[in-house]
């Protein structure tokens, strides 16, 4: 079986990577676009070619099943088919792959199970082109706004709700926030999926189970105005300088953190983008403005919500002190998602059956699998060691990893829809 | 005479001001560029229409002279006529509109003098735009190197050499460091500016004399080079994270510059750029590369190189804790100067005369008046007060103010050239 799994899994790997190779480096597969369709096409012609039935939602997702099919409450196994631009060829795919190999070896070996197996191939995960996340899977649950249809590709500038025309979508229903795929559809969601970060490559371990997938808060614009001046001219006493007080509140901020750290928090805050205004900075000018984000993932909403609190009062405190002004603009949340713990027992009996630790690894990064844990569906989440950290066109998985992993999946799946 | 300065001067600036509007607010008269050059073509038309010559020099600066001018070693008025974008119309202007008005009056008097009056039009005295401070005065005294001429302007991004050349400069001269006036044609340089602090608005003071003028040391542009990665994937502890250690680094500056202040150092720090790279940084990716810029000022050359040396401390020290690099470009000094003794008496006095206190106002800001007196030349300035700070387009003075100081700079002139 393994060889098998292997010569499908490698041909379906350097198919899609030659579909969707961008011109610069690494892969690139465009949410609602392309690189996307293309692999969604690839893995439809292996399924229909193995006798499988081949159906989408109304936001565009593929759906595999079998032909046999009972139409009854599933286990539904996905992840998603778009990627960063120029990132790497597994994240996402491999997961998709992965319940295409065991729903075809279920059908080849006349599997009967009280509930179907169907796996779903989700388009828009990356949070890259429309600057939101999970948009396939938030419509499955009717978690998509109608205004987030008006969301903008950041490459294109195209309107994600003419993307989703363009597909066959139906807007209103997404509009509605009606479930795509009716809620009782769902027994379980089970998503295998590379290791963002580099947590079992040091380990040694092949596999990891997830315990839970952090959320996040975000401020993706945070103003500190000040007052210009000349830099010369004004003495320190005079100087209202937003470059001094954004520095002493990250400082802060970083301190604090590392307090939590070591306190036993869960906890990781980012300041991915800062910046004086390019309009009218000058070296020998006082800054009266900069612009800066914060984010911060924990696997407790709790704790960003704590940490959150303490970041406005560290401001306040700045204000006062120096006279100036921090503008925050509206938070962002996503919602930290706890895993099944039965199922999580389970993938790790079967990870430890092939002779792996079966070791916890929460996930830092987001996944459509909080969406649907979040939205009642019991979920579960299998890592695949990953030796080149994630988003970038070097990112790795080796064969054996994978088809060990879609082992444990396998072996999962038969126990969990008995 | 005080009604026809009072009329000669409101039109200068009210005509000088309409050419060098900024569309959005404030001047702009970019260094060897537009406004600058428009500036000089409106006070050229002045002189002409008032009987006196002028003329250029070999670096672009504008020189106006009585037609029976002998020739001998001269007494020099002048300031610069760029501004910052969207700056003051006051800032440079004030200084070349005040000597012109003295040496229409001379001319129209016939005043006779062992030392003629020359007034100089500077340009490119604001590093704004190219980078580098007293371009315009720096070619006069031979003091602009040949790899000046390859700063690049930061908006266009077209060189110093061009620019120069576009004017019909003599870049074989600049690049050889030869005064562009004979050294010996100067007996003198005074200059009037608007001050760039408030001091002398808060003393209730129209005028200030400058006893010494800040000298500064400036880095245009620090990098701080850590690592890319996944916002959420990364445990603090593998972050290598140039925003928080950028952050610390200007904490630290700022901790250090309090302390220096309460010991009484005459000094100060600005960060007035500061930036992620705009080309790959993202809300949840954690940031690689941040660039600042950093520039102190002080009377004393000493508490400049103290405080440099300090930074370097500081920033190896973080370094080495954070595992980020810090890449300082070329270290650029523009020494502190001292004004001229017996000539800081002669405008007091003059000051005093016309019932203000002559109060002295050490000037924060650098000026041209600076590189002529660090070349040799003894020089002295007369500050005029301003409401609303420097470079900024508020910047304000009242024409009363400025009559005032070209009263006194004209008796300054008649005794200093009798």
């Amino acid at each position: 079986m393994n060889t098998l799994w292997k010569q499908q899994a490698g041909k379906l790997f350097a198919d899609i990577e030659q579909l969707s190779r961008d011109p610069h480096e690494g892969v690139t597969r465009e949410s609602y676009g392309r690189g996307e369709s293309e692999a969604i096409a690839c893995l439809s012609d292996f399924a229909l070619t193995h006798g499988l039935d081949v159906s989408h939602d109304r936001a565009g997702n593929v759906i595999f099943q079998r032909r046999d099919d009972n139409g009854q409450p599933a286990l539904w196994v996905g992840s998603h088919l778009d990627s960063v631009p120029q990132g790497g060829n597994f994240d996402g795919l491999a997961g998709v792959i992965a319940g295409l190999l065991c729903l075809c070896r279920q059908a080849r070996d006349g599997v009967r199970s009280a509930l179907p197996l169907r796996v779903l191939g989700l388009r828009g995960e990356e949070s890259a082109w429309y600057g939101k996340s999970y948009i396939g899977s938030r419509a499955v649950v009717g978690g998509l706004a109608e205004q987030d249809l008006k969301l903008v590709n950041r490459f294109n500038q195209r309107p994600l709700g003419d993307a989703l025309r363009a597909l066959g979508a139906d807007l209103d229903a997404i509009a509605r926030q009606q479930w795509l795929i009716e809620p009782e559809q769902f027994a379980g969601y089970l998503e295998v999926h590379i290791e963002q970060a580099e947590s079992l490559e040091r380990m040694g371990q092949a596999l990891g189970v997830v315990p839970g997938i952090r959320g996040n808060l975000r401020h993706n614009r945070v103003r500190c105005l000040g007052e210009d001046g000349h830099s010369g001219a004004v003495a320190r006493e005079d100087r209202h300088d937003s470059v001094f007080a954004v520095s002493e509140l990250i400082a802060r901020i970083d301190a604090r953190w590392s307090e939590w750290v070591d306190a036993g928090q869960d906890l990781v805050v980012t300041v991915g983008t800062l910046g004086t205004n390019a309009a009218h900075h000058a070296v020998s000018r006082i800054p009266g403005e900069v612009a800066f984000s914060l984010e911060m993932r924990s696997l407790h909403q709790a704790t960003l919500d704590a940490f959150h609190t303490l970041v406005l009062e560290e401001a306040g405190r700045i204000e006062q002190a120096r006279q100036v002004r921090f503008e925050f603009d509206k938070r962002i949340d996503t919602q930290p998602a706890a895993m099944h713990g039965p199922w999580i027992d389970t993938l790790q009996r079967h990870t430890r059956a092939l002779g792996w630790q079966g070791v916890l690894t929460p996930s830092g990064a987001g996944h459509d699998a909080a969406v649907f844990a979040n939205a009642g569906i019991p979920s579960a989440m299998l890592f695949i060691r990953n030796q080149h950290g994630s988003h970038n066109p070097h990112e790795a998985m080796a064969l054996d990893d994978f088809l060990a992993a879609t082992e444990v999946l396998y072996h999962s799946i038969l126990e969990l829809s008995a």
